[in-house]
């Protein structure tokens, strides 16, 4: 099977111009099939707020109301996705940007909670395998906008980090699927203080252990856990490690490398 | 050769939701290829207006800058193309929207001119035509924003019409190709303050008849020029007419039918 990377770059990079471009770069060269995920970044709010739109908050907890939702529309399937495409194209990768709705990629439904109403923020029902493998198999490079739909005519926002676990998963019957989630840390930490304590390979057995002895920063957690329920559905590896040095967390020369056993 | 439908819809139709979802419904029940092109209405202005960016005008003609390149990207590859398409998907047509950066659809370069410096406009150099026929043989219906990009990482902003155009020509040699320009007139008009006044048929030596005797309202003049441009490069006829009359418009049974002989 071949090697596919599925890469989320992180909300930080995208509102750094110069970081942005230069992961690009990295992004552009790298050899084979690849499709990148993005985040959102502040652009939205600081949109939003140059138009007076308030914030809606519900127990401490952002809510997606129908402006907000056209803020992100706007701002991560125009603005930030175009703009991605554009800088790809210039770089020589044939980069095609598409949110959830744009060929029935990514079905989902407005998150049912027993108490919160988030608004229109979608959980994802199901990826459309068949499209991506047909666009890869055509040598073009997905990027996807964190925006996905509920088939009824509704867009929905959606977490990136979601979204590319759920390609990865989606795609794990047809390549041999590298999850990378390139962000401004180093990796995986033992001291969330120290830069240079990153954890270079994390198992199942391992994971546990530093769970249990607690050693792993709170905020860390959802991430690993969703990089195991990866694993668990035939993802081969999830990478974890900073947007500029893509070429080394690819040759596993940095970040941290988690794998199943 | 395949029937395949390039439609336009103008930019007041975009404005109204209820005309643009009545229009998106006859849309997806167009049986067979079909391709939509849509422009941007006044919603990029008024976003612009909002954010209190102020119109650039030189010589009388407005002024793409950075900050309304970005506006009409945001709107029009972001909130306008990405709610068309998910509206399609719901009517069961599998649409998927993209700009002219994506998969490379449509490469231009910043507009030359003597005297006026447009800013970020785009003239097109040429269209995928292997991309959209790639697409279209996947039973995709491609949903145009009209966004193209130089090549170079830039962004640029085109009349949607000249895209319709652009695609139309570049798709005759694979598929018989009817161009719709769909807005809110009934067709052409031999009196344009009387709705009632369409003509039907016009062909080429028509035209220069209509065009001697001043009949034509001179605003119609650039469409009608370039509809007989299409129809020189390929393309089978071209039908202008009323969004509201889709169905009939391609029944040939209202609007007016542009062919050469």
């Amino acid at each position: 099977m071949n090697t596919l990377y599925v890469i989320k770059i992180g909300g930080n990079i995208i509102d750094d111009e110069t970081r942005l471009s230069s992961f690009l770069r990295s992004f552009a060269s790298i050899e084979g099939k690849k499709i990148l995920v993005h985040g959102g970044g502040k652009l939205a709010a600081k949109l939003a707020a140059a138009l007076g739109i308030e914030q809606q908050m519900v127990d401490g907890r952002r809510v997606t109301d129908t402006e907000t939702l056209r803020m992100v529309t706007m701002v991560y399937a125009g603005d930030i996705n175009k703009n991605i495409v554009a800088q790809l194209q210039a770089n020589g990768c044939n980069a095609i940007g598409l949110s959830g709705a744009d060929g029935n990629l990514i079905r989902a439904h407005k998150r049912i909670h027993p108490t919160i109403d988030y608004g229109f923020v979608g959980d994802i029902d199901s990826v459309n395998a068949g499209l991506l493998h047909n666009l890869l198999d055509n040598n073009l490079t997905v990027v996807a906008a964190p925006i996905t739909h509920d088939g009824k005519g509704r867009l929905l926002n959606t977490n990136a980090d979601t979204i590319a676990q759920e390609m990865a998963k989606a795609l794990s019957n047809l390549y041999q699927v590298q999850l990378i989630y390139s962000f401004e840390k180093n990796g995986v930490l033992l001291d969330v203080n120290d830069e240079h304590s990153v954890i270079p390979e994390i198992n199942a057995a391992y994971y546990q252990e530093l769970k249990r002895k607690q050693l792993i920063f709170a905020g860390m957690l959802p991430k690993l856990d969703n990089a195991f329920a990866a694993l668990q559905n035939g993802v081969n590896k999830v990478i974890i490690g900073k947007a500029e040095q893509l070429d080394q967390l690819i040759a596993g020369k940095a970040g941290t490398t988690i794998k199943y056993e």
